[in-house]
């Protein structure tokens, strides 16, 4: 269902919990980019209903997330910083500069995909948390993400038909387990 | 209250709703912009949480005015393209490159001033509008706005104390009164 080709790696969530305070930061700034990306994305595609109507709701549901990760993080009295360096995106934007993708399908791509990882890690992360209010959180993070994954491979498939859709994420999918095996294992969500 | 050193030209509610398909798409990028702007604002002043809290929400504002617009669009049947040039945004931020302000009071400066401008020109919408329903919806937005206005406002006050601020937000908006003075009368929200 969410398209991955590996799963994280299952140290991934000892290091994670060992240090939730910066996986909260990260998680922050993650959810930051995508209110920003989905944003982005409705302006420079606002001909579109669909992508207009779909991605502005999960902009506000990115935002929400937000405010619950610094909320989160206000009550364990972690402050927040700027964002620093985000290779996995960039390392996914990267892996699809072959000239053959429509920008718009890329970019719906490389978001798909994302989301995806992040709802494979916040259920390990519900599996896993320290408390039951954490569990459930991310519980409901897991759910959220599942469903914006599917919205940007839904959009890709209503706007460049199922077949050229998925094969684009299939392609993707494939070099993101690469990234994700080679990268080191951090307490970051990606 | 609103800071503005000027009125909106008369001529200006005429010419608004004499086209009022091309305020409302005007109006739909002006809250993207606003949207994304507040989101950038919150990721690279991370740091500051009254700005974090306060933001995020109205980004989440934003973006439920970026329906409402999209929605009263879709009732009209007109449809949205990607954004054109925003020369007024452009040339408050070039009026404040000066070297003398703080990129981030300059920044909730601007967004200060557009928000005013804004919430004056939808006060006229309120007044003007052809329907019961359009008048109540500009007058929601003329509400929502004036807060939006303060609390960019009140943010620059916080964090650089009344004095400073102040004077910033009053030489921006004796530039913008002559921006818009020389700006032709055109069907948008600026």
């Amino acid at each position: 269902m969410l398209s991955l080709e590996s799963s994280t790696d299952p140290r991934w969530v000892d290091v994670a919990l060992g240090n939730l305070d910066a996986v909260l930061h990260d998680h922050l700034h993650c959810e930051l980019k995508a209110a920003s990306n989905a944003t982005s994305l409705v302006a420079r595609y606002a001909m579109h209903p669909r992508l207009v109507e779909g991605l502005s709701e999960l902009a506000r549901e990115e935002l929400v997330h937000v405010q619950q990760v610094f909320a989160e993080m206000g009550r364990r009295g972690v402050g927040a910083r700027p964002p620093g360096e985000d290779g996995y995106a960039r390392a996914l934007r990267r892996a699809l500069d072959d000239k053959r993708g429509d920008p718009l399908l890329d970019r719906l791509t490389v978001a798909a995909v994302i989301e995806a990882r992040s709802c494979e890690r916040f259920q390990l992360l519900a599996t896993h948390a320290p408390t039951e209010a954490l569990r459930g959180w991310y519980h409901e993070l897991f759910v959220s993400e599942a469903r914006h994954h599917r919205l940007f491979a839904s959009l890709a498939e209503e706007l460049y038909g199922e077949a050229q859709a998925q094969a684009r994420l299939r392609a993707l999918a494939a070099r993101e387990a690469e990234i994700i095996a080679k990268a080191e294992i951090v307490a970051r969500i990606h």
